[in-house]
């Protein structure tokens, strides 16, 4: 691989500067990315074209610079393989017919789900991107953390508040594990099959672990973590939980290789909790790229400061906003790849 | 005053057992409320109409036996009042033809606001519910925290980002501040005002306080916050900083009487940062409300054995969902009001 500084730093090994890819950096940023999504009718469309997204997913890459791919596709791609169909509403965001409230509910959704069959369209995304990237940079496949995706599949859609979700905990307690380890294999599967199919390093994307207690993330979202971080081996594996800074003493004993840090989070306690078991990624708050350049610099700069070890990798501390302005994020990558570790 | 546990229990006094109100206790949970919502057009028109607000703050007194009334009223009265109007928008949320984003934007706004003139009829809500509570309990009055209604000022509606909003924070600061001042300045008088006609207890809510890094909390939340608590005296504060758990450290050194606390801040680690310098309010996860009889009695017995001090107001750690049944929040009450100290 010509660039494998996201795999190296993912690993601990040594790297003489810091890799950088940004979350959502294939999308609304860039405009050929808009090009691409106004060809098809929906966003649907586009994810389960699997030349589109290896388009869309090389964009970053070739007009950014970015250090690594990651695959372009929809964490609730899984959720429709069980068997819970979904559109994808512009302006509102995710909606699913069928939700599981109930045992029969869970009943209905598939008991086995082939990867192959039901999920071959991101596999093939991902063998074709492979062959284009022509080992240029890393791919970098995902999916959903079981939390997230139990509650789409309970919630049926976004919330405020995934008061339906978090009811479950309490009323159903069983049910609410069996949905969350039906997700957990599928997933594991899932994420294998990506391995399978050429992707480097895999991360799992906890969106939703900020609305749980400490206590309820340890009972329903770090058993299924560590279970999908076990089962993945030779691959580096990265898990990013959102928003979840009181259960980052939990975290920190994952079986994983990178965790993921969100804006708010601080790296230097985190640090402290991880010691130099594992790689950090994040956290530049993506509204510094509504600044000016100088300030996206220093900003940038304050971040590279503050690592006291070499186990990072930057990122923004959450998906980059669509509104922003690609040369800015032009800015802040530039930053990053001129500074040199000390 | 009857019954006056919750001002004991906010001043530190000694009580013989906690007392116990509920965010949103006026609300869709009630039958009683829903057919006074339903004798009007909009929701703002409730807000407006004093002696409907008077009637939906005293039916949970009556109905559920609460130690408190909270006056039924809005945060969003504060930038209307500024000079924003808004719309409370069906299943969708608030939203404001006009917002701030520039400083061609803040010049536009009232820069006195007369509370009289312009929040009166809030003010008449307060003196109609207070007579006709007739001391049974303590009113509590309210206001949105400066930053929670920056957000709402800038953005114009509801946000899962707030990305405008902390946008302003790196590319005009000095708006930023200027803005909130203002704010501030008008939610003390707004305070006061409510006080002089008869609000025995007032809260903050800074419902949007965990989208910030601490730092952010430290420079564009805390000092505001600080100057309304310093404003007013002889009347107990609370501030509640949903989602702030990195700035209960600076929280804990405001100048209030009690601290709100989410269903996902810990207790146990709250007290230690406050001591016996505050009363905790909060913090039952309002998803219980959704179990059995059995286990809302024993989630809230373990929140009530938790407790090493008197200085403790029950309250959710949320607003109470709309769907809750009033029946599960009986059951919630009784347990508080049959707990002895010890």
């Amino acid at each position: 691989m010509k660039n494998d500084l996201l795999i190296k730093a993912a690993k601990g090994e040594n790297i003489n500067r810091y890799p950088v890819w940004i979350m959502r950096q294939a999308g609304r940023i860039l405009p050929e990315y808009r090009a691409v999504r106004s060809s098809v009718k929906g966003f649907k469309e586009l994810v389960k074209n699997p030349e589109l997204c290896c388009d869309v997913t090389l964009q970053p890459v070739d007009i950014l610079d970015v250090d690594a791919a990651i695959i372009f596709s929809d964490i609730l791609v899984v959720p429709e393989a069980m068997g819970l169909d979904y559109e994808m509403i512009e302006q509102k965001g995710p909606w699913f017919e069928k939700t599981i409230r109930s045992e029969k509910d869970f009943e209905l959704l598939s008991s086995k789900v082939d990867i192959e069959d039901r999920l071959g369209y991101v596999l093939e995304a991902i063998s074709l991107t492979k062959k284009e990237l022509n080992d240029r940079v890393p791919l970098i496949g995902f999916a959903g953390a079981p939390w997230t995706i139990f509650c789409y599949m309970i919630e049926g859609k976004g919330s405020k508040t995934f008061s339906e979700s978090r009811k479950m905990l309490y009323t159903n307690r069983e049910l609410a594990h069996k949905l969350l380890d039906r997700i957990t294999n599928v997933t594991i599967d899932y994420l294998k099959a990506q391995i399978a199919h050429g992707a480097d390093l895999v991360q799992v994307f906890d969106s939703w672990a900020g609305i749980l207690s400490r206590q309820q993330y340890a009972e329903f979202c770090i058993p299924y973590l560590e279970k999908i971080c076990s089962a993945i081996s030779d691959t580096p594996v990265t898990i990013f939980s959102k928003g979840a800074i009181l259960s980052l003493p939990d975290l920190a004993k994952l079986n994983c290789n990178t965790l993921g840090l969100d804006w708010n989070m601080e790296i230097e306690g985190v640090r402290k909790l991880v010691g130099e078991s594992k790689t950090l990624q994040g956290n530049l708050d993506p509204c510094v790229l509504y600044s000016d350049r100088s300030a996206i610099e220093s900003e940038t700069k304050k971040l590279l400061n503050s690592f006291k070890s070499t186990r990072h990798i930057v990122n923004l501390g959450h998906g980059i906003y669509p509104d922003t302005d690609f040369e800015k994020v032009k800015i802040f990558i530039n930053t990053i790849k001129s500074y040199e570790i000390k």
